[in-house]
């Protein structure tokens, strides 16, 4: 009645009704989703995302027939409300239900993908733009230098003007070279392939990371003219974010543990429990953001500590709502985004300014879309042998997972899509042909990669990983908060009894000493269960969870 | 990362920054008051509503001297999006953790109250206005016709005039007329007093589609000018709201219990149960809002359906998952929005206005709070009494319960705030000072009533009903989802065997009818647990649940 009675009295413009009408179709075509993939969830081709996008492509379709032409979009969405309320409960879901036992021992191979990796990436796309779209077309070049132009108010200064162009070549590598860490929850199981999901999603995450600094890079460094200074500054530049933003969420998370052991021992309420941790996670998030740190490696890790401890410390009830309703949160989030790709694909308006060329838009999809199979096969190959190196036998990558690591990082999904907006789509250049050109080429890109990869992606890792072999393979029983963090790295180090084991295996014996400091100190601070009891009752309780989605 | 990089690349202006500066203050501000509530829980003064709104104020009061008195809020919040994200939650929730025995066997005294006494209460205090307020000061009166002059585009026309006029005293009386449901959850324990909470609140519900069928009167028809067509016309448009909300909210639930059956049936997912339950609730609320009638109304009855049938579909897992996350849910919007109402309560700007006439301020807020404390009274007392004339020996409203009830209906909160803004405070008109007195003064009111009557409700009880006294007490492991729905009724009239008991007590026949009808047909069609089955089993799961908020 309220919301009524304010339309009535004239708050809102008449076009309130219209809101309200676009927002219970959007829910009703959530719900719609929701149902049809449950459905399909049997069938081996089709995941959820995959759903979604094609929902919204219908429905945007016929909104465009009956609005006849002039709108596809049931909402106009923010890009800010994006990375503020819809990207936060999917990553702090991931980190909180990621099995940490394969996180922790590949965090070397990680790493090494999500930093060294992206940057090559990175290079070899910003390079490949350069040199073949510029071969593809002088306008493009022309244009590039407009957008340099507009960005830099026109100044007529040479050398800011080279920036400025720099930085939209720059952008396209940026853009592109990051995997979505979305799309790839959406298509690795990790119950299936444990060490490859956590292998892409983990680089996924940490790929944020060197993202913000290779943004703030872009900005700062003529990143054409590398010299030791640059790279010396760029190198402190991302140890001190990587290590800020893991602080961060580390001490969060610990926090969380800490007010909720204190503060409800013994008369603990779901209510007050389950909210704690909800709105801390988010916390986390959005300071990371107010520090310019990468909010999302923060809230990853937020979750990993709160699974670890803050969990522990809760009723029983409590346990099982955060794990069911930590997963919801995520699911419908997902669910949101693809449903809003699919139906904003359609938008009738940058279609238009790319009509009169099509070969063109399509010449610059194909250029990117190979830039980026070509950036990922450059990183992931050579970086898969170089771990190798160090891994123990059976973590080792063979020839067949490289390819499927390949093709796993494919797909660029709705957060590739909200930064080509934002970098191509400001004030009201959407309708310069070139700006118009590169969304576009976005969309394609980001629909044939959700739709084809992601549609192949099942049956490939079937076919080159049959389920016998999965390695690493653990039965879908088994639940991560049943395990001590790190477990299984102390299975493999039974006990450190020599200098000489330290010093031949330096990674075993760390996860062995923060092992040893675990059970003495932070879960007795911090709460937790111990490792050396009730391990069974634990496994038992998780055995009938059904957390994951089933893509 | 990607946040920052957005704002790096301008699509933010600058303030972007405090957006999320103002955001990470809110998100803690909001865990501090979880953390102090839950430590204050045990007191029998003080309840999470005072407490949040005594953390706003300080903050208010903070801000406002950091900021040297230019702003003393964190979020300027659109009452839109209040109406549209923060209250469908809370009475979601209500509905579905409503003791559905009370609220049934009362659902007669509870529509006398929601319709009949609203429109008393609303008569009194839109009449009391003109008539006080219009002596107290001239310069009053002349705000009424100066805003209804802008409300009607100054048009010359007296009639129109008038009706201005006559919309901003019905206004008031709609305003202060309406129980604010989001505050009788806080000062009444469903526990504790059952009957008292379900009059209070079910009041609150039904009341909310009386004001709509206000809201609409007075825009169409002259309420000065009663004559039997206006009467009929408003009784028709109430009879047809009220029956409209009610069918489409149970439509709702029934068709999601239904999807939930059919569709899950043996592989349910707990995602999918608890996602699908939110949207569709959600959708319920959104839909009824579209159809201009009462959201808070469908919304409500879509929780009683949904715990009613579509709960016992579920996995033993979401069945929890739902119970606390809807409880947690609204939990965070009823702290987010008395902390939000705190910190509101001290914008400079709005004092600003009345500070060279405090004294007026004053008479007005203390004439308004005279009213709806005498408007009550005049209903609750009179109505009350002649329920006890149909009503059965053991639901008999006596004299100490009638002033409970009065009491406990007093509070006005964040809904006549938001209504209140929006009513006086649109298109700059919040400097004119007649709108700066209103709002001042509805401001002191909330603050007042909710510090005060919610301070002195709990001791009010204690003294008034002794815990021994409770009437229709039921142990507090007693729980809502144990009982089917009207089980109540049924222990009441074993079986109905003659036509003689149907004419004489023809409430409780259709009670019985209905629960056979239920057992029979609907629960096999919608599921739902059979209530000659399994209590005990149920009433022992739900005996280690804390849903409800303890105030």
């Amino acid at each position: 009645m309220v919301l009524e009675a304010l339309v009535r009295y004239g708050a809102f413009s008449g076009s309130d009704d219209q809101v309200l009408g676009d927002l219970t179709l959007f829910v009703a075509l959530l719900c719609g989703c929701i149902v049809i993939g449950h459905l399909l969830e049997e069938s081996q081709w089709i995941n959820l995302s995959i759903t979604a996008l094609i929902i919204g492509l219908c429905t945007g379709g016929i909104i465009l027939l009956t609005t006849k032409g002039k709108s596809s979009r049931l909402l106009e969405f923010d890009e800010q409300l994006f990375f503020i309320y819809v990207i936060p409960p999917i990553i702090f879901n991931a980190g909180f239900q990621v099995k940490k036992k394969h996180f922790f021992r590949n965090l070397g191979t990680i790493v090494l993908f999500g930093v060294l990796g992206t940057l090559i990436s990175f290079g070899i796309i910003s390079f490949g733009a350069v040199e073949l779209l510029g071969k593809l077309d002088t306008d493009f070049l022309e244009l590039r230098d407009y957008l340099g132009m507009t960005k830099l108010k026109r100044t007529a200064d040479v050398v800011i003007r080279r920036k400025g162009i720099q930085m939209i070549q720059d952008s396209i590598g940026a853009i592109f070279s990051a995997t979505d860490s979305v799309c790839t929850l959406q298509v690795l199981n990790q119950d299936e392939t444990p060490l490859l999901y956590s292998l892409v999603f983990g680089e996924g995450v940490v790929n944020d990371a060197t993202s913000v600094v290779l943004f703030n890079a872009i900005q700062k460094f003529d990143l054409s003219n590398i010299n030791s200074r640059v790279a010396l500054s760029f190198t402190g530049n991302f140890l001190y974010l990587f290590a800020a933003s893991t602080v961060l969420g580390v001490l969060v998370g610990l926090l969380s543990a800490y007010i909720i052991k204190k503060m409800y021992n013994g008369r603990n309420s779901t209510n007050c429990d389950v909210a704690l941790m909800i709105l801390m996670a988010y916390l986390s998030y959005v300071m990371a953001e107010l520090f310019d740190l990468s909010g999302i490696l923060t809230v990853f890790l937020c979750g990993i500590v709160m699974s670890h401890y803050t969990w522990h410390n809760v009723t029983d009830d409590s346990k099982v709502t955060t794990r069911h309703a930590f997963a919801t949160m995520s699911f419908i989030a997902e669910t949101f985004i693809f449903l809003y790709v699919g139906m904003d694909a359609l938008d009738i308006e940058k279609w238009r300014f790319v009509s009169h060329s099509p070969g063109k838009s399509v010449a610059v999809s194909s250029v990117v879309l190979a830039l980026v199979l070509v950036g990922r096969a450059c990183f992931v190959i050579p970086l898969s042998m170089l771990s190798n190196f160090w891994t123990s036998k059976h973590d080792k990558i063979s020839f067949k997972h490289m390819v499927t690591i390949w093709w796993a990082g494919l797909m660029r999904g709705a957060v590739s899509m909200a930064l080509a907006y934002n970098q191509f789509m400001k004030s009201g250049h959407s309708q310069v042909m070139g700006n118009a050109l590169m969304i576009t080429s976005t969309i394609a890109i980001v629909l044939f990669s959700t739709m084809v990869f992601g549609w192949l992606t099942k049956p490939l890792i079937r076919y080159l990983i049959p389920p016998s072999q999965h390695f690493n393979s653990m039965s879908s029983s088994e639940f991560s908060f049943a395990l001590p963090l790190l477990s299984g790295i102390e299975d493999d180090v039974p006990r450190i009894r020599s200098l000489t084991v330290l010093l031949k295996r330096p990674a075993q014996a760390i996860m062995y000493f923060w092992s040893t400091f675990d059970d003495a100190f932070m879960r007795r601070v911090f709460g937790g269960r111990d490792s050396r009891l009730d391990t069974t009752v634990l496994s038992k309780e998780g055995s009938d969870c059904d957390l994951q989605f089933e893509s």
